[in-house]
């Protein structure tokens, strides 16, 4: 009963998933809408797996060289417009400080929505010498985008992220570091959130503004549609020229610094629940799950019951356990449990203490597991493992089925209307062809993969020869 | 002549304490001024230090059930005047965004200079019953005020902090976590930053707008000088009656939540470079500095010297430790390490190899101990553990010094004047005498220190019978 009554809340995903996105993020409480247009207020529990998410990033970035910094989070008008595609691409999607404290101000400011202005602005004074060289920063903060349609994670006017940016002495460097954080974002998807991604280049037409070239991680949600995870910038010398960043090489000449940038999202917790996640709720990845083991009590008022669910969470300690020792029924207990899609539940009885076991309940298969007690720790160290690598396995192989081949635009039309997912394709490289495909099927390039293969001479959509392999999609 | 060049560009400290704060921020590479008025860019080596901080008071949060969250940086102009006392103390100050991408907003928003008003719009839905209280929240973000005269950490438009915003059940439970947390502040600075503070209250002139009562903790500067470290406030139950924040208690009758809230700030960095700061530039106490130990190798180019500091290196990671293997000199590497604060310095070179010792070098007493190699792990960790202590008992002392007794206005004005520092004497409890000492002697009231001690029977401004001893002194 207890646990029908939860689970009823939420919609199916087959039914309806963004009501099902939308009732997990709630139900899970991940997130609550606030009373500031299209902000979230990231709940404790949303908010600790960012957490976790952070630490583990960070320490990546920090084995490979990273330095964390702070730069303002306002950006004076001029500053924002000294590069010109760059500021076409984001001064429509600004929110503008006009007035500080009583007065007008004599130059209005935006609130950052990127900050390579700001960095450029800083590296300018910063980089005198080849020895100044590479400057390898990053800074963990929020950023606003004054978007027209928010969702919970996956788009909001101010969302929290992390952006790196880089310069160095040449343009070798700065696509070195381009291609080694965007590898860094794919293996952390993979390893750490169990997300399988797509690793390639933006097409032009998609690239980020200012940049010579974009490389994107693109991943695939349950639903068949694309979203896109992480990105890393090369911006070759466009904004050094556009903002005098030089230096004095060793061999004394005077040149323009080569920069990059990259980020990820707090969008990323919104991929792993459209990854992960099931009509029970919520299924996390043990790495970055807060709580990775609820002990459930069975019968918690018999004599010694709470107290062995106390002995086994003392047991468990190195793992993040908690023991559910609430006035709810196990039954109610179980569904909460499986809303937050905490990876595995413990479940102690009076009969399973007599026997000297407990039920050990992983939460993406359901599977219930006997284990004797004096095995615990090592069990269920060996299920999260295993866990962490079935979902990653099973994320790939759904993505997989759901990958299919076009060679002309009927077959592309009929997967996208009929299979959703991603569509491998070839491309003559004109946008015309991308612009066609978007505005016939609402489908982008998601990016042109680092491995390519060779399906057909000629262009999906107008037959010229072809170029490039390209993953289409729909997309968040 | 390396040594000399470096910290000949370091004022004095005796000759003009402001010029050396700022020569230190700016050479220990903490801080850089940006093309954002007021608003400052932390540099690696700061940011590292706030990390330190982060970190270390975040476990402590936690610790006492802390659950960290994040809500949005803008307040609706509506929502921040719900609140009498709290709008007229903020609204001067902060920064008003008025347009949204191309269009002007409906109502316009300010850019968050605390976050009171968000947590009561929260918490106003999300607190329904007894049972979902307390709530202990806590975030890290910036804030912005609108600040007219702007000095690096100390004050700026914009600052990095960390603001708890918690609701209880009852007054008596609220007051509780007041205290527990200023009293947590006060713990954190003498343990990790080495920095007495004096505990108190702070009189109604000086407490937050909107608070029943704000209590402080209170740092002396090396100049003399109060600096206001950490603050924790007990709304009572007004915000949330302006708010309409009720709960259903056991007794089922419907009743309004009791609130506090409480934060520090990147100012602690200013703190820790005023307290304990020399002519040569920073003095990091050990647990906050993002280097504790930096290997110096001396005649580098020896064979063998590189590659012993190497070893030592490895021997050391238990420590945050780092070899200077760059082509500078030694006497250069010396004022570098110095500059930063870096607690301990290891000198090794081809004599000291073949004698099989080093030799370590305290940053603060510059004292110089032979260490034999054998035993480097385990002298490093008590040298650093007594510098440590040392460092809290030095700012102690030097604190213990600076506070003077004053029992009329004449007295009070001669040891302001030849004396800075703190200056405890009586009050009668009437603004009306703090309100004149303030104009008299730019001098304020710190706080009402939880340690009360009888110094006369009366004001120390008026001659009426007095009520409470304070601790008075100019401040940043």
């Amino acid at each position: 009963m207890a646990e029908k009554k939860l689970v009823e809340a939420i919609t199916s995903m087959d039914e309806d998933f963004a009501q099902w996105y939308t009732d997990v993020v709630k139900k899970a409480e991940l997130i609550e809408y606030t009373s500031v247009k299209g902000c979230m207020a990231i709940k404790p529990y949303g908010y600790a797996i960012w957490e976790l998410i952070q630490k583990q990033l960070d320490e990546r970035f920090k084995e490979t060289g990273v330095e964390n910094v702070y730069m303002p989070m306002f950006i004076p008008e001029s500053l924002l417009q000294k590069e010109k595609d760059h500021v076409e691409g984001f001064a429509p999607e600004v929110a503008w400080v006009t007035h500080g404290g009583l007065a007008p101000l004599q130059e209005r400011l935006c609130v950052r929505p990127t900050s390579e202005t700001l960095f450029c602005d800083f590296y300018k004074n910063d980089i005198h010498s080849y020895r100044d060289l590479p400057k390898v920063y990053n800074q963990w903060c929020s950023v606003v985008r004054w978007e027209k349609e928010t969702r919970p994670f996956l788009r909001s006017r101010e969302f929290l992220w992390q952006e790196g940016h880089t310069a160095h002495a040449t343009m070798e460097e700065a696509e070195e570091r381009t291609i080694q954080m965007l590898n860094l974002y794919a293996d952390f998807c993979e390893e750490v959130l169990a997300m399988p991604v797509i690793r390639g280049k933006k097409t032009d037409k998609e690239k980020f503004a200012g940049a010579e070239a974009t490389y994107t991680i693109e991943a695939l949600m349950h639903d068949g549609k694309a979203l896109q995870s992480g990105t890393s910038h090369n911006f070759g010398d466009g904004f050094a020229k556009a903002f005098g960043i030089q230096f004095t090489d060793k061999d004394n000449k005077l040149k323009y610094v080569y920069q990059t940038s990259w980020g990820m999202t707090t969008r990323l917790i919104g991929a792993i629940i459209m990854v992960h996640g099931d009509n029970s709720g919520l299924v996390l990845p043990p790495r970055v799950a807060p709580v990775q083991i609820m002990i459930i009590p069975i019968q918690q008022k018999k004599e010694g019951v709470l107290e062995m669910a106390y002995a086994l969470r003392d047991r468990l300690s190195g793992f993040r356990v908690k023991v559910d020792d609430t006035d709810k029924s196990p039954g109610w207990k179980f569904s909460e449990q499986e809303m937050r899609g905490i990876p595995i539940r413990v479940e102690i009885g009076p009969k399973d203490i007599e026997a000297g076991r407990c039920v050990i309940c992983r939460r993406d298969t359901r599977e219930k597991i006997e284990v004797r007690l004096e095995e615990l720790e090592e069990k269920a160290d060996e299920i999260l493992e295993q866990m962490q690598k079935d979902m990653l396995e099973r994320a790939r192989a759904h993505r997989d089925a759901h990958t299919s081949v076009a060679t002309n635009m009927a077959e592309l039309e009929d997967i996208l209307n009929n299979r959703p997912g991603f569509v491998k394709a070839m491309w003559c490289g004109d946008q015309a062809c991308e612009d066609q495909i978007k505005e016939k099927f609402a489908a982008t390039s998601r990016c042109m993969p680092f491995k390519q293969e060779h399906l057909s001479d000629t262009c999906v959509c107008c037959g010229k020869p072809a170029k490039k392999m390209v993953y289409w999609g729909r997309a968040y």
